[in-house]
């Protein structure tokens, strides 16, 4: 078993991306994120990787995509606004079928909010990635470790699907410090991938990396060969977990941080008599509707809870079909909900 | 009556924003809006207004910012990837609580696409305005003189409820050029608004215009207000039309572009023995779910027409929730279906 | 006779460009001219200009450039950083052969420097305009009239010779309040210039402005057109004052700010026995290179007083040719000497 | 003897700038320099240098200054224009005392111009580095093995002047082809300088790069430590050479490209009987006074060669100071002079 190192979710996220492989690093600083980029400014270089600090988010995301076309594994990382920047340029990329992988700690907004936790980009993240219909594989970590995990893991599947991966976090994991057991670092692989263009005068076949297909019929295969991406995803990537009761009364759903705050809920309103079990999805997309669905038809009621306003809400609900009563528990703007609101409102849910 | 003038769907928008009251535009240039800003630049300087072209769709967000913040009625118009540059912006004026029209003339995606019509913003429409918990109020007009009303409408309303609104159109019926009925136009009202900043040495109390809360609570009541306002709207604002049989077997939901072709395609369907209902969305958020669920639990089958694949139908199974089967029938990247195919579709779905 | 208000420098500059016929400003703040863009931002509006913050000094020179293309009669102004991040502006300017005014209130450099006064824009002024063989006319006021008055003439000069016109002036001039007396605002002229382009849809023949000449021959006619009108500039433009002794011992250069303290200099010398002349330059550029070679031929010396280090006095030199002694007294980085300096200097130069 | 290789200016640029030891690469394209950054991005990488194309010429010259300030031994280059662009950070640059070379391959203007050769950049080059007292110590090379020799040189003496070094060259020694013994590489020094700032977490006293001093003292200081190294330059720096007859009757003055025209010139112009020296200044500032100076109180009269209006001349009249009369056969826009038209012009002024 590897050793444990006591490090922050910010810490854990940089070097989770070297470990897994990434080697060029384009970001602009935001906090509360902005030791991610202070991590890989030092780091990436020993080995050889680039960090280059981008004029803005606009620029960060758009080196992401002339790094990605050349084969690169590259990342950018920022927080609410700034990921709203990189809108255009994720679109620009899924359209190009590109990989490349995003870290987003999120929060509290609109605007420039505050630097509260928060899980109110929920929808950025999930139904995100800008104009057209292009949308980001989506990991939602809930520790350290699984920060850690998580953004290692995300640079093959981003090249397994020619797709942005999205780690939506939150500004209490990206500063929370945990033991974390970190792996050997993982290189990439040295041969590029058959549709990268190359660097420099390398001798290779020529490709194109493009995202304006003038023609609807070619605009519309690139669409279905991403939505087949999305599919495959679907299978091999739908990820959650299920903690408390095995014959629940009420279902609890949340993902992230509130999923921290759900599980001692959902333990204690099972002391109190009210059996409940928590899933909690780590992937949002794809996301895990069959277990929910399967869990909605034998409990009485589902309680969603959430950093946001009903963002999240609206894939439980379009999981489960009115297959049992949800309701919704959220708070806004970097306020969080104690484990003990949310054992009462179980307890009155069961109750009511 | 009102003589009615053949203008195409680009006039109508811009000159149903001057009737409407605006009078400040800002705005990149992209195909398929242009003639728009080519309308205002040069009828705005005419009647007092100003037109300026910024650097950016990013600047163009934050010209409207501040052009909001001193009580202007103000607009910008793009089409998809000038729209994803702005969802910082669009966010910022949410916490700030300021009112602006967003025109979106999509086009095929992602990415650079093409400019043939498409609704693949759907999400970005209804679900966007960046990161945070807000929204723009969202209509999609479905002809020329919808889009001259619907655009005039959006001023005072952005005002009313203090939040952007966008019209959701496309490719088509930016170009498309019918017959359109002209009110006269309206002057913005005289008096600013009484949370409007001062222009220039204007005395007036001072007001403070910011999306910055650094106290979660103080943020959280800001989101509590704007959630409050979009219940309101959804009290006030909700709209859309039917068409077709009243006793149908097969509900058709379109929006926009497509409800014209599902027009013609449910009266073919009756015709054909398949009594047939369309319900067309007018406002998209507030979404006319209420009506949606009423005629799902009357029919056998809901058919979803998008010009996208799988968006609009989330917010009709949101609607629905399982009350009756819902298929979708989706094409992407600028391709159109005609009303063969959907007629055909809905046969098929009554048949099946 | 006008009234007289006491007003500061750059009060003077802004109310004297409006009364000059300016009705278009672009510019970017930096200390110390602020108070021109904001009194430009407060009066322009108010009689029918355009008053436009840029997003940087590139920007407002483009901006300039695109406002002039159209005849408008423009403005911007800045100081020293700020007009370095014109000098590609002001180039494409000369090659278009478009005229404006652009004003520099020198301080302290170079680099970020300091907000003191300063000379040592002298080359930047005289010699810049960027590359190729254009240059800006320059004229050098020591007083907030002179100010005021030249920076009114400055929009018909820059009309004439189809040139950008540049005031050089300081921060202590700009910040400095001394009586003016103001005229009347002068419209500028209805009719457009026959070179003009038209605004939006307005009907007139073609023209097109352009500084791009692929062919050597079609750009060298361009650069003579230019030098043919320094030459006319230079029979026409051409300004100085004189003070002092009638039959000099010592002739003393000195413009702007510093020829205020050799006023005093140059009397106190003459006061001690050392009759002295000062001949003070209000165009830099053309040079009034006759009078003072004419003088230097009477005299035993020449002082050349500037608050930089060598730069004015090689126009002085230039202008003499050896005809007697030259020697400078420069201060830099906004240090000024004293007029008891100077006084000490003339007499020791007398006596060495 | 070295071998010597057929290579183009902008590749004896490129190489040599390398085998200087610069290792650090930013700019932006124009024409006719554009195989330097091409072989810059080709070169630098393979030998652990760093190349980064820049977002424009204004990005370029800050990213140097970046650069320089941890005592990184870097380059841009670039034309008429992008110098333009760059004259705020030189005058930065300048002001924090940091080294870097600059290469213009000049062409036609002003503004837009052409791509033909020219010397217009003359004041640009000598005078400018923008605002304040400072200016680029500025080299002019007249073959392919001088822009090699030149630019790998300028390096050593950036750093020994802690001043810009400008390479001054023109559109037609950029793309012409000449043998050019080639050197070994050099490395930059392994010590970096010790008002280097450390980069990234390297352990070094605090170092402090910086071009504000509020105080004028202070920042007077900082200008004559900076005007007290060109002194030192003119020492040491000061380079030229002569050509032609021992005891002229003519003399001429070019630099440059120019040069060349006026060496087949000289010959011809003493074959026919006009005895005739060139002299050619190799650093134009510090330029050559002392022996353009010393050769005109020898010679009849002094003719200057340049493609520009009246620039370099200056410069050889305030060394002569009416020493001798002085003409200047100039052409502007891209076009050139040829040797008959010069030698006419010398046997022209022999017998006028």
């Amino acid at each position: 078993m590897p050793e444990r190192t006591l490090i922050t979710g910010n810490e854990a996220a940089a070097e989770g991306a070297i470990a897994g492989g990434c080697r060029y690093f384009f970001g602009y600083p935001i906090t509360p994120q902005n030791k991610i980029p202070e991590y890989m400014s030092e780091h990436l270089p020993e080995i050889g990787g680039v960090y280059l600090q981008a004029e803005s988010e606009v620029a960060a995301i758009n080196m992401l995509y002339g790094a990605s076309a050349t084969g690169a594994w590259a990342m950018t990382t920022s927080s609410s606004p700034g990921i709203s920047l990189m809108q255009e340029g994720l679109s620009f990329m899924i359209g190009a079928e590109l990989p490349c992988v995003v870290i987003n700690m999120v929060r509290g907004g609109p605007g420039l909010g505050n630097i509260a936790p928060a899980q109110s980009d929920y929808w950025l993240a999930t139904r995100g990635a800008g104009h057209g219909d292009g949308r980001c594989l989506t990991f939602a970590p809930f520790s350290v470790q699984e920060i850690y995990d998580l953004t290692g893991e995300a640079f093959p599947i981003a090249q397994k699907y020619r797709n942005p991966v999205m780690i939506l976090a939150d500004a209490i994991l990206a500063s929370m410090r945990e033991p974390c057991a970190l792996r050997e670092r993982r290189e990439p692989p040295e041969e590029k991938p058959p549709w990268a263009i190359g660097r420099g005068r390398e001798s290779r076949e020529r490709n194109i990396i493009n995202s304006l297909w003038i023609d609807p019929l070619a605009m519309e295969a690139v669409n279905l060969r991403v939505q087949q991406r999305y599919e495959e995803a679907a299978k091999n990537e739908t990820r959650w977990t299920e903690h408390g009761a095995d014959t629940p009364e009420i279902l609890v759903c949340a993902y992230g941080i509130s999923a921290r705050i759900c599980q001692t809920a959902v333990e204690r309103a099972t002391e109190a008599g009210v059996p409940t079990r928590l899933i909690r999805p780590i992937s949002l997309f794809p996301f895990p509707s069959q277990v929910i669905r399967d869990w909605a038809e034998r409990v009485k009621k589902v309680l969603v809870v959430e950093l946001s306003l009903g963002q999240f809400v609206e894939d439980v609900r379009l999981a489960i079909e009115g297959a049992c009563p949800v309701e919704i528990m959220g708070r806004a703007g970097g306020v969080m909900m104690t484990p003990e609101e949310v054992t009462e409102r179980i307890v009155g849910l069961a109750r009511g």
